[in-house]
């Protein structure tokens, strides 16, 4: 990796920055190598590279004064939310502190009246609907992993209800941050849209910890409907399923989840999560809305899937049913890997517009039929986006350079189709070189930012762009 | 204004830029007094400032060049769509060119099975919508004035259906913009959602021409409901209406259009509408959906505002009615500037979290009421956004500074609230101070942007943010 040599503090920084950090936060700031080992990875099969330190905050007056200590000696900061980033986004690739902020969990204030809450950064969703559950109110953005909020903002995280409740870009409504240089900023207030001034709440969504830490966020909370119902549906072929999602969508269907698991990743779950469904590509669906709203959502929605060949459209409103099925779907992944014994799974995460989306998953179809490595695959398919769930064990380099390979295949055809190397996972060091494939130009713009806003190089260095 | 006084291009600039700019566009450039006078006012009270020159552009490559001759002369460039905007927008503080892209007006692509489009920055909402007459699909977003797309994006428009479908923030994808070097750049692909590094199209949107041009565009659009239906309703009191908005928004009916008009413009719209509605405070409401979803809402929504205090639900599918029915509506500023012969209505632009709405608007109300100035309220209530169409005549010093205290203190007031001092009319050159009282630290953020993207400060100088 040509990131791992980059520039590193100098000891003796290093070290005077140690100092400061223990007179701030005592055995808050620890070197231990086994807490240093767990901030250095992430879930994915990439590379851990262990921070040199991890800072554990308690408020943004912390962050604030945490970061003026790293500026000061010019020490990297890798913000930490839960660790279940996938493109390496908490490797310190040239050393520096991890800034956890799973401490910072309060709830700072729900606003029932406005459907808006604020939250710290270390807060995540799970706790956050908990928290929620009296008000009538939820949040809908789900990414599978129980994520902090500020972890999902930083990554402009989606999942499965974005294809009608959108994704953090679109349900963030402020950020507190931390700039570079330790000064504390709010990036909008709580009115629902506004034209004032450049959109800093977007500028940081998605930024991944490369131009400030996230110590605070403002986001949108929906009414729960009142009726949800949840429907699996099995198809002769991928083609069929595929097909009837873009019909759905085509047709206006306010469909609240529709998602994808095709015939290896309905073994695995079957296997996973001792379900008995037919090994077939199956869509799992959720309505919600008003009792009449919903009944009239599946009604329409089985019609386009019988004309595409559906085998059977089963659905119901029981909550127990229902959450068994989604819970089945959020552990895809763990039932991909569970698959083969010490091993780790490789997400693939393009996201294509939907007339192509067929064409793109057939192909990756045919392409991952010939190769020696597991290949489920599960989407969001309402937005497009789709993932390979390359099972590999990460201590076999020809099993790496197989799945590699294949990613590559997949994000140059998506690219060709006018779509994007990540639909929801983020560049972190993964992605670098396809973020340049996709933008081309605009990196140079995105660079500039960086350089303008970060100018010591000094937040999450070596991500999302080179420098 | 302090900004008339900022350096102007000298003589010797502006006359090789000219030159150059004559031997590319010919005809296409022009110093005309009229044409001059035309591209340095918008549709507000603010004082116009003519530019230099306008240049008519036609295609990305020939705004490339433009930008390139202005950058190597250092002579500003201001973009310019309608001239539709409110806060002097388009004025040329600085001098230098108004870059008219109105003849930019060509539809590059409908992706009807993708539900977007893309278009030159020239098109306009109306032309964009009747050239998808047949397809089945529709772009929302409706800021009343038939402005181009380029400056809908640029100023981060909404409008009345922006409470069901989103902003212009919400509703871009993608954006093709040339950079203050001349430089092309796309910020994204067609696909629905990305985390591919820093958010640049949201950067863009609501940027108002200091960072780029904006010359494509690329949109979502959706089906055309299979069921439109709208409704009228008179309240007794001006909290009846506004507690009707916020029930209905808490409680997560999916209202397309839902828009106050107080008694002062309903009066206004009467005369110049000719329309024969109760003068009182009235909703404006329209539903979208299947039949038996729309008959719903409408029916959840009546319930809502007879507990209101609703002096009788009047609804109807007949498109004619709507179409009248909207047509005032988007007539109201031009209604209530014509209350006064010779006058120009002042438009406030507050957004505040819903649950403060009933409350700011009873107080500005009690404020306007004890003014000279007629000052009729319309707004977008379900997003918390409303405006003060005050008529001022604007060679009355008197009228303008009272206009001006009724909107110092309404921004207060909203600002006091956790609004926004603008909800989608921007900042141009008449907000540059409210934007520091509502964002403070944040807008050096902002300045450190305009710097790093446009270091020579030729892109709209002097707007959203002092150098």
């Amino acid at each position: 990796m040509a990131e791992a040599a980059a520039p590193r503090p100098s000891p003796e920084r290093l070290t005077a920055a140690f100092a400061a950090l223990q007179a701030l936060l005592g055995d808050r700031f620890s070197t231990a190598v086994a807490v240093r080992a767990h901030h250095g990875k992430d879930e994915s099969y990439h590379a851990p590279f262990d921070p040199d330190g991890v800072a554990f905050a308690r408020s943004t007056e912390e962050v604030s004064a945490i970061v003026n200590i790293c500026a000061d000696h010019r020490v990297p900061i890798i913000p930490f939310g839960t660790g279940t980033s996938l493109e390496g986004h908490v490797a310190a690739l040239q050393g520096g502190i991890s800034l956890d902020l799973s401490g910072m969990d309060r709830i700072v204030s729900v606003n029932p009246d406005d459907l808006d809450v604020t939250v710290e950064a270390g807060v995540t969703r799970k706790a956050l609907n908990t928290h929620l559950r009296d008000t009538g109110l939820f949040f809908p953005i789900d990414p599978g992993a129980n994520a902090s909020l500020g972890g999902m903002a930083a990554t402009r995280a989606s999942g499965t209800n974005a294809v009608r409740y959108g994704t953090m870009r679109e349900n963030v409504l402020a950020l507190t941050v931390v700039l570079p240089d330790g000064r504390v900023v709010k990036t909008a207030r709580r009115a629902r849209k506004s034209a004032a001034g450049y959109d800093l709440t977007r500028l940081y969504v998605g930024s991944e910890g490369t131009l400030c830490v996230i110590t605070e966020v403002t986001v949108r909370l929906y009414p729960i409907p009142e009726a949800i119902s949840a429907a699996v549906c099995a198809f002769a072929d991928i083609k069929g399923a595929v097909d009837t999602v873009i019909a759905t969508i085509q047709q206006g269907v306010p469909v609240a989840r529709i998602e994808l698991l095709d015939d290896v990743q309905i073994d695995a779950i079957n296997k996973y999560s001792k379900l008995d469904l037919p090994v077939a590509p199956t869509l799992f669906l959720e309505f919600h809305g008003s009792k009449a709203g919903v009944a009239e959502q599946a009604e329409t929605v089985e019609a386009i899937a019988k004309d595409n060949g559906a085998r059977g459209f089963r659905w119901t409103t029981q909550a127990e049913e229902r959450t068994r099925l989604w819970q089945a779907r959020h552990d895809a992944a763990y039932a991909a890997a569970a698959l083969k014994p010490g091993a780790k799974f490789w997400a693939t995460d393009v996201c294509v517009p939907i007339s192509r989306l067929t064409e793109c998953i057939v192909e990756t179809k045919k392409d991952v039929a010939l190769s020696f490595i597991p290949c489920p695959i599960v989407g969001h398919v309402g937005d497009g986006n789709f993932h390979v769930a390359m099972v590999v064990d990460p201590t076999r380099p020809e099993e790496i350079a197989e799945a590699s390979r294949l990613n590559d295949r997949l994000i140059l055809r998506a690219l060709a189709m006018n779509g994007t190397c990540t639909g929801e996972h983020g560049v972190g060091y993964g992605k670098l070189d396809f973020l340049v494939a996709e933008h081309g130009e605009a990196v140079s713009v995105m660079r500039t930012l960086k350089q303008a806003l970060d100018p010591l190089n000094i937040m999450n260095p070596g991500k999302i762009v080179r420098l």
